[in-house]
């Protein structure tokens, strides 16, 4: 909080002690939103092949003559079915049966594992079984309810990633849980609640009940699969930073206190590394046609960067801190691609003048901007460049003849809003530190990608996938004109949506893709920038914007 | 309470309200002792071959050119050992992984099931692992702690239980888990904190450790099997009596609130039908060379008897109920076989002086009796027909010129004990009453054993087994005197010790064992009795005891 500021009358709650009755005006820009989470699902055509089946069964009562037990009368008329595998009881399907047999007189439908074990008995036929695909990132969640016959996504559920209290990005999450096992505990209750409520969400939108909801796969980061399942995460968080565990790993959802059906599973795909975790592996399966085959940098663009090259027939991959800003956190006036955020920035080299786009804003309905996000920070940035508010070092120019630059002494900030057009009554700026934020970001996402191709000893790519919550709504140009990827030709820049998510939607509706999943996470070969020699010089170099004079030498470099 | 007790100034404690400072007096025969339960291991030679091995393995630390997760790390070094299976983690095992790893240098015990799941990580090597074979018994517990790799017993506890507060039988525990899933939890929860009490009991006998305690195998009647697994044993206690479920059952340990290592697993042997159980089948196992190819009648006499005829490769088996009076309950002075109670008696036909034997009695610290336990009971009962006290009705002789017979309008009564040798001060007595139940016992199982042989065309079996906790304290001369079973030469009846809980036992320490109990439960072949057209004849005609004149032509009926 600036002097300005507390002059202004402006105060921290969470500094500032009650003595009577006050009356406590929260400024537009801190106000709670329903984010927009760019996580919806890609329409891709799946052809299902669920890890768990419905079986319809008409089960006989017992008689004198035929005294068998529940459970055996059951797994006769499952003989009957297509069932290969002899059904194996879970407890809880053992606890229910007695009273479903009889309340429905024999008609159930089983729902059983290719493996054989009976993961829960529903009390009706015909009931539609249906598994969730969880994507869960530091900032967000996101899950989608499937139909596991179908493969239609019944349902979709966001929400914040409540851990965020416990610090924005993994690394103040893995300081946090390295306090102790209550504070992993705590970590990892809070997103087993979130869940919980993304469930009830799901349920509520489209009528399947928990009994039926029977399969989820997850992905995320390593540090959030870690959370989850209630790992120790503080070796992530120390060199040689390794997880606890890398393969796919899974749990009954009881043994995490989710409200799945009781005799459920949770699958999460593997991990990489310490870094590189399962979002990553999601990605690629979801965009194997994408890559398969040819040169192809594939960049995630989160809190956490990661980067994965894959040229003839080999992958590599590398992660990078990014910090939030690119979410469009820390900056003096980020905030989160909300109802009011910024999000698309246009400025007339000639005038400076400044144009932009507000999430919601619609006609019918004005919207005033209250900050920027991620995606409105980068194209800012570009338009910044594109104008030469910037130059190739990222400085602000502080000779431009106009009022949108603020000077006060050492301080320079570019005024993208003024106040009067803004939400929030104040300007909103963009100052030397949140460009400096970006060029950190980009300089590690640029140098990681230059190393990776440097390693497999290729000097262009074929195609750049951006992808995650955030990559994918970077418009392709802006990312060219920041550096933000070693590939300048927007053209050959394609968004992929939330291909992480898409992975995990894949490996829940075929369970074929799990395996495959276990065998792209053994084929990625992790390049651990902090051991490389050249990564500090290289992400100096890289945290430069490229000029008319500087953009040819690069290209001879390549 | 009869009206001489009250009049003697005796109350029921239940009854009775409290308006002032009260002095009670507890008699003695109402104290609760450590009772002496026969469930001693058999000694039986076994060559372990469990389920569950441990893998002494030394793990690298991770390094920045080795940065393999935890778990992989722990999987490649098993790689080199001769585990044929890639192990799985328990979810408890990765949440204690990394802790453990480092506390001891890498240097870890894996505790891994044969197919592969593996359910702990200790922190030391060389600890021996660990099992328990359990026997929950209607009215009491056993539990032997076994190392795995040996064979060897480590401890032994047992415990009353704890169901009995909710009746003697099982007809009464089901009746009260009928009225509804809180009851059934309730029965459910109290065997369960019993059998961690057990559980406690071993591991501080023996110095073995919960983490080390990674196997389970259990044996039971139907209603013990249902009721410790959470089951509702309702079907139990309706015509046509089926389980939830009669095949081998295995469960986490954790799924039961079992205090095993975290990621153990409880076996339970399978069921035949809705009264014939695990214990049964543990019975057999444990027995196999003695049936194995010879006409073997094994009798298992609880508070419910099972019978089982083995005769020409096929194994039928009956069930009835016997109420609790072989077992010392619900006599007049009836008490369970611990210390003071009478274990063996002898009536001399001219004077009819009784002698008797006390448990606990030895001649440095006499104990006087203090009631009457099961096997004391058919010892009295046979004594007392061999002495003509009774005759082959069962009525006692009103008429016999003794002050031991007292008579006291229609009720009488047989003096075993005068109020000055007993440790209460009043007599202790056998009345017409507990004669009856004596009788009822022994018709129904005598009635079931000459129904199975008449189904196998058997009109003489070649040994009878006598087992289960009472079963194999029974004198098998008093057993032949009383017509127990139908057949009368003593040297063909062989008591085998705790058979049932043997057999666990086997289970526990031979993995093939298991599979060898899913067979015979196929293999037996349920009479049900209460549809048998002439049980109540046979049984009632069986309630007479034998004597001279009914001896020959009950042989002759063979």
């Amino acid at each position: 909080m600036s002097g300005a500021d507390l002059a202004g009358g402006w105060r921290l709650a969470c500094q500032t002690e009650v003595f009577g009755d006050v009356t406590v005006e929260v400024p537009e820009e801190s106000r709670t939103r329903r984010q927009v989470i760019r996580k919806a699902p890609g329409i891709r055509a799946i052809t299902p092949n669920p890890a768990i089946r419905p079986l319809q069964l008409q089960v006989q009562p017992p008689d004198h003559h035929f005294p068998m037990a529940d459970w055996e009368r059951l797994k006769t008329e499952s003989a009957f079915m297509d069932q290969a595998i002899s059904p194996v009881p879970d407890i809880s399907v053992l606890r229910s049966l007695p009273a479903i047999l009889r309340q429905n007189e024999g008609r159930v439908t089983m729902a059983v594992h290719v493996d054989g074990h009976c993961v829960g008995i529903l009390k009706a036929p015909d009931i539609p079984l249906a598994g969730v695909a969880l994507d869960i990132g530091t900032t967000s969640l996101a899950a989608h309810l499937c139909d596991l016959a179908t493969g239609q996504v019944l349902a979709t559920a966001s929400a914040i990633n409540p851990q965020v209290v416990f610090g924005e990005d993994v690394i103040s999450r893995i300081a946090h849980a390295s306090t102790g096992p209550e504070a992993t505990d705590q970590l990892h209750r809070s997103i087993i609640d979130a869940v919980n409520d993304l469930l009830e969400a799901l349920w509520d939108q489209s009528g399947i009940s928990p009994e039926a909801t029977v399969d989820m796969v997850c992905v995320g980061n390593p540090c959030m699969h870690h959370l989850f399942l209630g790992l120790d995460p503080s070796g992530l968080g120390l060199a040689p930073f390794v997880p606890v565990v890398s393969q796919s790993v899974s749990v009954y959802a009881r043994d995490l206190g989710l409200h799945l059906a009781a005799g459920a599973s949770i699958h999460w795909l593997p991990l990489v590394s310490g870094f590189v975790g399962a979002d990553t592996i999601g990605a690629l399966l979801a965009t194997t046609d994408e890559w398969n085959g040819k040169t192809v940098l594939m960049v995630d663009v989160g809190t956490n960067g990661e980067i994965v090259l894959a040229h003839e027939n080999r992958l590599r991959c590398a992660s990078c801190a990014t910090g939030p800003a690119l979410e469009g956190a820390t900056l003096r006036h980020g905030m989160r691609a909300a109802a009011g955020a910024i999000e698309r920035v246009w400025i007339d080299p000639e005038t400076l003048t400044v144009r932009y786009r507000v999430i919601g804003d619609i006609p019918e309905c004005p919207v005033p901007p209250v900050g920027i996000c991620g995606s409105g920070i980068i194209d800012a940035v570009a338009a910044m460049l594109k104008a030469g508010v910037i130059g190739p070092n990222g400085r602000l120019k502080r000779d431009l003849n106009t009022p949108r630059m603020l000077v006060s002494g050492n301080h320079l900030a570019f005024v993208l809003v003024p106040a009067e057009e803004s939400a929030t009554g104040r300007p909103i700026v963009i100052d030397q530190e949140d460009i400096r934020a970006v060029q950190m970001a980009k300089g590690a996402i640029h140098a990681a990608g230059r190393l990776l191709m440097e390693a497999a000893d290729v000097k262009t790519v074929d195609k750049v996938l951006l992808c995650g919550a955030f990559g994918s709504v970077i418009d392709p140009v802006a990312a060219t004109l920041i550096g933000l990827v070693p590939e300048t030709a927007p053209e050959r820049i394609v968004a992929t949506g939330n291909a992480a998510g898409d992975g995990a939607r894949l490996a829940l509706l075929d369970r074929t893709r799990r395996v495959e999943a276990a065998r792209l996470a053994l084929r990625l070969e992790y390049l651990e920038l902090t051991l490389h020699p050249r990564f500090q010089r290289e992400f100096a170099m890289a945290m430069f914007f490229p000029h008319k004079e500087t953009m040819p030498s690069e290209k001879e470099t390549r």
